[in-house]
């Protein structure tokens, strides 16, 4: 039986970025055609958009070397979105040869991981971002932007909130249809979500990517969906290592966001047991239970 | 820097109860100079109330057959409280003898736990603990009463609202100080938490007692806290597994909590560095990694 609480949307939008997101971060390298059963197993467990893989230089990122591959593998489920990673504008033209129709940026909001991860001050990422934007655009691509390290990064401290909003807000001037607010090393708090968010003036145009590095994923969902938030990124399995500690968990768990909205009484669409059976599938193959509580409580039921 | 949210106290007690209702949970057998020192660290990282043992028969929990020997040996720290867990009439004299001023009481929401853990009817449970508040109260020993399974049970589902308030108001009436609400196997969600504790008159009168089984314990927690509960019920190192899913948690880790906590700009008093070395100490001595996320976050920092 549902129980609502007052002040939550009715609907939440569950962005899933495990095929990305999560093997990205994984030790292993997953083979091609077990990343296109695992994301269609995703699409039939009923997500509406899922980001399929990154479009990122193969040396830098071997896990999702196979992105052509996969994507011709892929089979499109009517309905269903598969966006996929873009860092620059070599990486968008391979994906407009695959007939991408969306696609995602990944800025920071720190000068110390701009420059550790994009080569770029905090200042000069945008101009790497402003043609690749422009062409998508152009070509009639979406484009959604990740901001990453929002609340804080292992090198400055707290991330201050005026810093955010300047870099998020720049992206959207772009032309970017969704921010995702980043809390890449999983630091923040709930009051900290609801400052962050309360700072936009546009609440829809927002979503959530929390990683459970501190255990607060779940928590700061909640003070994001009363904030005004819909779109919530979640990993199915919570697959995708941290850095800072291999055997804490990265991203947040679909399944375990999906048991706290069903009680809440949202709508997600989500089937929570095709998901269990997808993340036990997927564990037993990457070698290593789920970091899911729902998926450790349910597949031991 | 903390960041405030509007609608929580400023001030939580967190009731500790790792040393008995971890260690009860544990496979290993902790030797009693260890649990004492475990006590002692608690007292030491700022813990002002710290369940110590339970005076349950050492057939049922040998886990805690020592309960007389670790009161012998405990360095009582002026201004913290070390209540006892008691299960009957003779764990109450055990514990009068021993000088304990403070106990709890273990009772259920249920008839099928009722029946399976105390071997009672959900009826006849509070002709058992009457005799043992009134002599507790005639003997100046304040009584704490837990309520077990009060957002479901495996055998009957979702447990009525209804049923866990007069559950809870009758052990109120025997003259408990404080009832600690528990989700014993996890699966409540926040608007139920709200739900259930606005049932009740007295939210002052109300503790909190998440597990961690489906992910739920720290949004559960934010819920509890908006709904004007102050006592929260966590673990240190989040010990004590659970019957249900054996590499699942079973109770809320101090550290997690006090995480959220402070970064919401609650005063708790409690040292977080210390919390998580006593942790890690104990990790080593059980022989598993604490499943706390912020003891795994910061004992590889």
């Amino acid at each position: 039986m549902p129980y609502p609480m007052e002040g939550l949307p009715q609907q939440v939008t569950i962005y899933e970025v495990g095929p990305r997101d999560g093997l990205q971060n994984e030790s292993s390298i997953v083979p091609v055609e077990v990343k296109a059963e695992f994301i269609d197993r995703l699409a039939d467990a009923g997500h509406k958009v899922i980001e399929a893989t990154s479009f990122v230089h193969p040396k830098w990122v071997p896990q999702l070397a196979d992105a052509d591959e996969l994507l011709a593998r892929l089979r499109r489920k009517p309905g269903v979105r598969y966006p996929v990673l873009v860092p620059n504008l070599r990486g968008l033209d391979r994906a407009l040869e695959r007939g991408v129709d969306e696609i995602a940026i990944f800025a920071s909001a720190t000068e110390t991981f701009a420059a550790k991860n994009l080569n770029r001050s905090l200042e000069s990422q945008f101009e790497m971002f402003e043609p690749v934007v422009a062409r998508a655009l152009d070509n009639g691509v979406r484009v959604r932007a990740y901001v990453s390290m929002c609340f804080g990064d292992p090198w400055e401290g707290p991330t201050p909130i005026a810093q955010v909003v300047s870099v998020g807000e720049r992206l959207l001037g772009l032309g970017c249809y969704e921010l995702s607010l980043g809390d890449t090393i999983g630091v923040g708090t709930p009051g900290h979500v609801t400052a962050l968010i309360t700072a936009f003036r546009r609440p829809d145009r927002l979503a959530v990517h929390f990683h459970d590095t501190y255990g607060q994923a779940l928590g700061n969902t909640l003070a994001a969906l009363r904030a005004g938030v819909t779109t919530i990124d979640a990993s199915t399995g919570g697959i995708g290592g941290c850095p800072y500690a291999e055997s804490a968990t990265g991203n947040l768990a679909t399944e375990d966001l999906v048991w706290m909205l069903r009680g809440l009484g949202i709508e997600t669409g989500l089937d929570l047991g095709k998901l269990v059976s997808t993340s036990t599938w997927l564990a037993e193959l990457l070698g290593r239970p789920s970091p899911s509580r729902v998926v450790q409580a349910l597949s031991k039921g």
